[in-house]
């Protein structure tokens, strides 16, 4: 059996139907109707063996191009609304994981109130490559890299490290005695969260009457930090000790003992965590709202004047330069 | 010198200084202001050695890649506004071509009035790859695949096969008896057409008042006339004598003397015209509108009840059934 764009598309043209903006993914584009918000429009595309294992299945690597988007918008404060989908397949798939690809972009949209509008899907010579563009609404001012002001607290969601964590995970050997202090409960947690990442797409929209600039930690949250400091001319201040981790990565990182390694694991990135900083009048609303829709929010530093991140674990000053995904 | 996703995207930055969608390509995403007006959003990408020559430049990929996206636009009436673009290079990818392809990009956003206003940079471990999103504006309602009427004509814009003829001379050894026949002159209209398809966006833009169902040629004459036929659900009558030839095509087809692979080439694809229906008393308006606009327009056909297309040549009928793209 040859793989069929039509069949596959039909696939999706099914559960797109009740989505007027898609033209049953019949026509050449999809149509939007007028906004009276501003939209934001995001692009972010992943491929395998770069972004993701060579050996992810097809399924974790478009599931994990939705969600990278999706943190994107959360990034900007916009409510999600639509998604358009590249996707470049290698040569040899196998029609049987279209049908499950299929199934994936269906379950994503409906977990995250979004419909599948377009895209182009190709048998391509090269490893998988898969090009999301999400378009999400914004219900006021978007939130930038550029807006943290001197004196806002340093805010992070979520437990940081995991995913780098869990990647190292799949790349070790099964018996590797770097990772013989997890019990397997502990690594499907670091694992789940390389394969599938939370977007805080709620907590990203409540954002925009509290905090001054957000971003979200695709590279590593040095790195990310990185951005908001150049960006918005300032430095970070950050306390290593502040930042959350979770049961698995204190073990792990108890078991190694190895600061320096420890160090880049917690900055190499894939986190999807939102980081972004906020007046010190708003902590308590920030933490009533990480209640209200249970998600860990850990204040880890403090927004000063300068041009860099300053990382400070008890009286030493941590050099995070080298830390980070960089794209080329 | 290592190519620096940050040096690239500083110079695309700079051309995109006048554009506030793009927040300088400095955030997570673009934002776009709330409109009156319906949106188009198309998405198509393009791989180097599938929907390119292996040996193409990177600024030939990336050129076609955005002139297909805007072509997509001119097949739904819409007025092109922004793009974003993903760019997944090739692992050797050479910094001097990056600086390039900004060029390229600064320089076909200019020619067609649009803008850049995000995407996303990567080093891949396949073969190029581009991935454009393209948004678009309608002034009034969008023209549909599936709007053609029993009764219409069948109109297509410039001339076909030649983008095809363009690929097969490229294709084909320097001395080749097949191509002899053209001089220089005629092989550069017909690679040229290859490398730089003409968007017809003027054109589709001033359609919506005119055409019941409108398409871009993308997958081949026959296969986009079968793509309006199925959507419509009506038979496409085409003449072969009236569909329009360059005069290298002409040439080449008399020195080839191969009827097949004529039919084959004239419906190869990457046309990038506009194949559309329109009610019989809008010809004067047809013809006034491409006089005006110097697009050529060419009435090739009827629509008629059925659901398939039928070619005549004189009192034969022609099967195309295999000819154009198909992507998988």
């Amino acid at each position: 059996m040859k793989p069929n764009e039509f069949g596959f598309i039909g696939q999706l043209a099914e559960f797109v139907s009740q989505t007027p903006e898609s033209l049953s993914l019949q026509d050449d584009g999809a149509i939007i109707s007028a906004t009276k918000n501003r939209l934001v429009v995001v692009k972010d595309l992943v491929q395998a063996g770069v972004h993701t294992l060579k050996s992810d299945s097809l399924c974790d690597i478009v599931r994990k191009a939705i969600l990278v988007n999706l943190s994107d918008l959360a990034a900007m404060g916009a409510r999600p609304k639509f998604i358009l989908l590249g996707l470049c397949l290698g040569k040899n798939v196998d029609p049987e994981q279209l049908t499950s690809v299929a199934e994936t972009i269906r379950v994503e949209c409906e977990e995250y109130s979004i419909a599948l509008i377009g895209g182009d899907t190709v048998i391509g010579l090269g490893p998988t490559t898969v090009s999301v563009t999400a378009i999400g609404e914004l219900a006021s001012n978007p939130i930038l890299r550029s807006g943290a002001k001197t004196g806002d607290d340093v805010w992070v969601t979520g437990d940081i490290g995991d995913a780098a964590l869990g990647l190292r995970l799949l790349q070790s050997d099964a018996d590797s005695h770097e990772f013989s202090c997890l019990d397997a409960g502990l690594r499907s947690t670091i694992t789940e969260k390389y394969y599938s990442p939370s977007p805080r797409v709620e907590l990203g929209m409540n954002l925009p009457s509290i905090a001054n600039s957000l971003i979200d930690i695709s590279d590593g949250l040095f790195a990310d930090a990185r951005h908001i400091a150049s960006t918005s001319k300032v430095s970070l201040q950050l306390d290593l000790s502040a930042v959350p981790l979770s049961l698995a990565f204190v073990q792990w990182s108890n078991h190694v003992d190895n600061f320096d390694l420890m160090l880049r694991v917690l900055g190499g990135g894939d986190d999807y965590e939102l980081l972004f900083t906020a007046p010190i009048q708003h902590r308590q609303q920030i933490q009533n709202m990480g209640a209200k829709l249970s998600v860990k929010t850990s204040k880890i530093g403090t927004v000063i004047a300068g041009n860099k991140v300053v990382v400070t674990n008890g009286k030493t000053t941590i050099n995070t330069a080298s830390t980070g995904f960089t794209h080329f």
